[in-house]
């Protein structure tokens, strides 16, 4: 039998061990990582380095900017080590639900309001809160909930975003074949057609944008649109941050905020409880809501956050950002092969200044007309991969990354 | 700036903090809990129970018997706190992906193989393995992979159970409303029909079934069925282990395992590589995965189950169902008015002899013709709640508890 006492020391020396192994500033290791011959986890290297301590770099290793993996972030991590770790109890909410019966912590979500409130990001005030596994499962539990309360006609309702669109949206919509949506097309076609009466429309509406950056608003209007606003860049880090937004669906995701894409957990800002309540449905017969132990950990994490104020994890990613856009922009602007998406100096009210842009990815253009597919010139030429612009809706003349 | 040294100190002061909290065996404090006055987690107490340390017994309290939560293996993990408990380091995998690309833990992955290998209870050789939010997850992901793989009829695949089924089958294929899938019926009806020519059919097969604890195998067959065998209450808790389940397509939870229902962890163990491979790109579209944290702490939970061999986990939950069956039995012999289910002792390879019953529920069943809805009667003379026949596709003088 164990001891009952000094329960945590068994986890606090596993956690320190694998801490301690070093992998040269290009990997790191896992507590539940690979094991080596001692039994002890191995380094994990980063992309393009090898070696048991990862010191070796690849040559000729192809750079792969293919997606928006926010490890930017880690250092912050590495440095805000003792706020922020959390011990899990193995007796650690076993139970179904919370005790009133829901799947969401009361301390989280006042967490978030906390967030929002302190960001001047988003008006969360008389508003509904729902968790999901990051912003992905979110967007479809939105579009589920949108598709079903409209009007009872027979056509699905069709689901449309702006050219260059973030390609999950599509995937997404087409891969699970509902009776009740479809994806149709981009918004500009759908508003040259002007058949609205026909049909049911949502919008996603993604600002700023991914993959470009740009501030956005809905294209569409009218009494049979729904609009759904993906916010995950709308954080200091990427954007200048003008008013709070205040639309009837907002969904947010801590990857884009801490950087823990891995943890998988993102909140939807609802203003209309039926749709609210069948969001709630949806993910009661999806997944039966977030794991607690994730609630726990993005609760400390987000504490981490708010008590860093300004000088925190806002200003580490901001200036990170910034100085990776000037380097690309600096880079960039000497090529007449290649440029880049324009973005402005906007005032933050965070910073409660003008800033300079900081966006999380660049949205490339091959200028020369013989160079029709951008993604194919960039690897034979740089090495470099990114994601197709046909991805996003868009020519193939075009490239994210 | 925090020092680099003893990061670990804060999040055991915390969790030992709370773990010290006594709120008389009758509620527990959590990290994440509601906060008092002085800004410490306060006691969440047990149904019927309230009061500061949850001392207080509310009078006239309805007994809510209308889930399955595994509570009981609690008791477990507190006197196993040391081997369980984790240190969740704040940069612990902040990445969207593993090393290898993918979204699972290799390390789990092979102590699930551990855990089957050990307890006997599933055939894994060649097999590809799935993780989800909890069996939840799987179901839809399985059926959305069986339909999709369903020839090119025009018409959706029928997705059916065995009378009285798990209830999560057809309230959630009926409300993600596919194009490629339906639920039908039960599958008596449905072999009365012998329409197989027509449709592809997917059948659950539940073994012990939920809500009445018996072994059941596929009732149809022809090369037109499918079959998605949900295992989860296939473990020495419940049932003798006859054999290892050789299915094409078998689920499992770890709430039935280790009584983490609040981890939301499952998986999957499919024979066929391109039913595989839909599963695979299901989650990568619901959820991107489960939670990096939750990995982990599965790892850890499941290692104390397989270290604590024929002694730990299954010796004492095999213990606590049994004794919860036989007092009940003993009870309802005496009652004219209910009937139980009736259960088999069977030999157990695990134990290498024969088992008594000891079932997750009860199945009951009022006896008098004037007793025609059993959850009714049970509620007015025993204050006890449960789940109403209907759910389970039967009639409403059986009730699951």
């Amino acid at each position: 039998m164990e001891a009952r006492n000094n329960w945590t020391k068994r986890a606090v020396e596993e956690a320190e061990a694998v801490a301690s192994i070093s992998c040269s500033g290009h990997g790191r290791a896992f507590l539940d990582g690979l094991l080596g011959v001692d039994g002890k986890p191995i380094c994990e290297c980063n992309a393009c380095f090898q070696g048991p301590d990862c010191s070796h770099l690849i040559p000729n290793c192809e750079l792969d900017a293919d997606s928006g993996d926010p490890m930017f972030l880690e250092p912050f991590w590495l440095k805000h080590a003792a706020s922020s770790s959390v011990m899990v109890p193995g007796w650690h909410r076993m139970s179904y639900e919370f005790n009133d019966g829901s799947l969401i912590s009361k301390e989280l979500k006042s967490q978030i309001l906390k967030l929002h409130s302190f960001v001047g990001n988003a008006n969360t005030s008389g508003r509904y809160i729902i968790f999901g596994a990051g912003a992905t499962h979110l967007l479809n539990a939105a579009v589920h909930a949108l598709s079903y309360s409209s009007s009872s006609s027979s056509s699905p309702a069709r689901v449309v975003a702006s050219v260059p669109y973030y390609p999950v949206y599509k995937d997404q919509t087409e891969f699970f074949q509902s009776e009740n949506y479809k994806f149709d097309r981009d918004t500009l076609s759908s508003k040259q057609k002007r058949d609205f009466s026909s049909s049911n429309y949502i919008e996603f509406v993604t600002s700023p944008n991914n993959p470009d950056g740009q501030l956005k608003k809905a294209v569409l209007e009218g009494a049979s649109v729904k609009t759904i606003y993906d916010l995950a860049y709308y954080w200091p880090h990427f954007t200048a941050i003008s008013t709070p937004a205040d639309e009837d669906l907002m969904i947010f995701t801590l990857s884009k905020v801490t950087g823990h894409a891995g943890t998988r957990f993102g909140w939807a800002i609802i203003k209309d409880e039926a749709v609210y309540q069948r969001m709630v449905e949806y993910m009661s017969l999806s997944t039966y809501g977030v794991p607690r132990e994730t609630q726990l950990r993005v609760l400390k994490l987000l504490k981490v956050v708010v008590e860093g104020k300004g000088n925190g994890i806002f200003e580490f990613g901001f200036k990170t950002m910034r100085d990776r856009w000037r380097k690309l922009s600096n880079i960039l602007s000497m090529s007449t092969r290649f440029s880049l998406q324009e973005l402005h100096h906007n005032h933050c009210s965070f910073y409660k200044k003008i800033k300079t842009p900081s966006p999380a990815f660049a949205w490339l253009k091959c200028e020369r007309e013989e160079d029709k597919d951008c993604l194919e010139v960039l690897k034979s030429e740089a090495k470099i991969t990114g994601r197709h612009g046909s991805l996003f809706g868009a020519e193939s003349n075009y490239l994210g990354v």
